[in-house]
């Protein structure tokens, strides 16, 4: 995918549109099934068998057309579009994270993923002192030819988003892209995706924001970005996971402190003593970041290699219990999995795909997987 | 000096005392004078042949026995006592630093000064929350055996020793000890001498401070103590020049951040990006200074040995020409004037000691020494 970076045809849009909202597919079994089947169309034939194969006791609930192509015209009324991983408009630091979405809705203007980006997240019930210093920083980025990525939620990232209007900022969305939140930040969709910037989502159309999909959100806000700076962020609070997520993709964590008696400051005052760069003003976050648009776009994290499928063995069912019995709800490697049973690697790689889709399979960073505890 | 520490005889207190009251005779040079004397009453003798030697026109102004014995008087109405470098209760921190002062005047519990030490310090101007952070760290590391180290000045100082008062502070003044500065916080030395701490001064009593006199006590503050802690600085600010000399004196810097909009934090925040450990409650400190209260303590800075006097040959004009071409007000080591020269190093450092005495040299961390621009 990463040479020629062809546009997905009509149908194949379709096709991995209706893989990707079919549940338990995320955007890690998404790329197992193409790697292993070559497209969704074929992958979709395929689910209901490898569904049985893990003993899930419901067939796949994969949309059917007719819903995928209402999806697909609410999105263009919305005067939106689905772009795929391996497209040229796909957000290139998006590729750059582990399990980029494979299918994200956009609306507004694509050119703003070309430029180097600065996420700008923290506290909703942010103090004016902070609202100011987010307002003035997004906006000295934005001249510096930055783009500014944030959350939509009221306080910092409302002001990140407002003070990069003109330079261009990203919106990512933890609900559909029809469904701003909080609601008064409709207005602020609007003229973002008017301008220069643009806002995205990996979620369906329709789809109402709740609290677990915050993090998702979180995650490409972080993905999108060279680096992450926290403005304000109390002890426990979205913007340290944002924080959290930025350093495991290895982008930079910036913070601006605080005075240790504020609440507000707390999280923000934590990171800095985890290392975060402290950040007083603008030129703190450029001088930190100008070495890195310097260097070429390194590969992409999705283009690993799956294993090869054509000497492998076929499954019996003793593999599958062999697996099964490697697995337990403490995370384990895929590569160990393959040491410890002597199966294929394909094999594997196949029983591990049924399991996920059957809802059994967590996947964790770095290639672990764990059983997920039916208790839970 | 180190192994003994006999108490010096009331004899040896007077000679002391005038010997590092005559002007142009700082720590460096008390410490040279006797080393290469063996006494301060023989370094007396000999001072008005070393400034005639290095040029100066006018003889020393040693204070008379009568004024010395006056400002020892003096000390004892004021319930003060003179303690010398080498005597048992001196305090032990200052014995390594670079050039302690060799004489210092202590009113109150000399035992505050076994006790290891934070210096806390900061603006003066500080804000409420600012204030109530230098108390309350202050409280806390008092509770946990530290002695509590300030400047006595208004704002953050204040609320260091106020936060201490019961467990143990010590008050570095800039100008005598009947002199505290600000005026109302005479009450405030008094309540420190009065209980588990002490107010100490290398100035002479009925010194009133000058400007110039700040950095010399925030060396003292800095020195006292195993790690300075800034709480509130401004951009240019005494606290800055604390933690400067704190630094070079391998002491531990710590700041409490602040919201970069408040002027008040710039300092402390710059510390930060500089390396200062980022406080943002007790523990912090506590934390990094456990470690350092374990290990013994270091040989003494001032033990350096002198040269061998006994085969220097004697100084004839020439060296003294061959030192002073060798000299200018770009900083130079010795040892590079050693070498340079060729001479003993007996010899150079007598005519140093000479030109030191004339006012003619100025001496610099690390073993340099520089010509004094006869222009400022």
């Amino acid at each position: 995918m990463t040479e020629a970076r062809p546009r997905l045809s009509d149908r194949q849009r379709l096709a991995w549109l209706r893989l990707i909202r079919t549940p338990n597919v995320g955007p890690a079994t998404f790329r197992d099934l193409i790697n292993r089947f070559g497209s969704a169309d074929a992958a979709i034939e395929h689910l209901p068998e490898l569904m049985r194969n893990a003993g899930a006791k419901a067939p796949p609930r994969i949309p059917p057309v007719a819903v995928a192509e209402a999806e697909i015209d609410t999105a263009a009324r919305h005067g939106a579009r689905f772009v795929g991983i391996g497209e040229p408009d796909y957000p290139p630091m998006l590729r750059r994270m582990d399990h980029p979405p494979p299918l994200i809705a956009v609306k507004g203007n694509g050119a703003v993923f070309a430029l180097p980006a600065v996420a700008i997240v923290g506290a909703r019930n942010a103090s004016l002192a902070g609202i100011k210093m987010a307002r003035l920083l997004a906006d000295a980025v934005g001249r510096e030819g930055y783009a500014v990525i944030s959350g939509l939620a009221r306080g910092i990232d409302t002001a990140a988003h407002e003070g990069s209007l003109t330079t261009g900022t990203v919106g990512v969305l933890a609900g559909g892209l029809d469904r701003p939140y909080p609601p008064e930040n409709a207005g602020l969709c609007e003229r973002i995706a008017a301008g220069a910037g643009a806002i995205v989502s990996e979620m369906p159309f329709g789809w109402e924001p709740r609290a677990q999909d915050f993090p998702r959100r979180n995650r490409i806000v972080a993905g999108l970005a060279l680096g992450l700076v926290v403005v304000e962020a109390a002890r426990r609070s979205g913007s340290l996971i944002s924080a959290r997520l930025a350093n495991e993709m290895g982008r930079t964590v910036f913070s601006v402190p605080g005075s240790p008696l504020d609440p507000r400051a707390e999280g923000a005052n934590r990171l800095l003593k985890e290392g975060a760069v402290l950040v007083t003003g603008p030129e703190d976050i450029l001088d930190a970041l100008a070495p890195l648009t310097l260097t070429e776009t390194p590969p992409d994290v999705s283009a690993e290699e799956p294993p090869d499928f054509s000497d492998a063995p076929p499954l019996i069912e003793t593999d599958r219990t062999v697996i099964l019995q490697a697995l337990s709800p403490v995370p384990v490697g895929v590569d160990e999995i393959i040491r410890h049973t002597g199966l294929h690697p394909a094999q594997v790689f196949m029983v591990l795909l049924e399991l996920d889709l059957a809802g059994r399979l967590e996947r964790h960073p770095g290639g672990f997987v764990s059983l997920v505890d039916p208790e839970t």
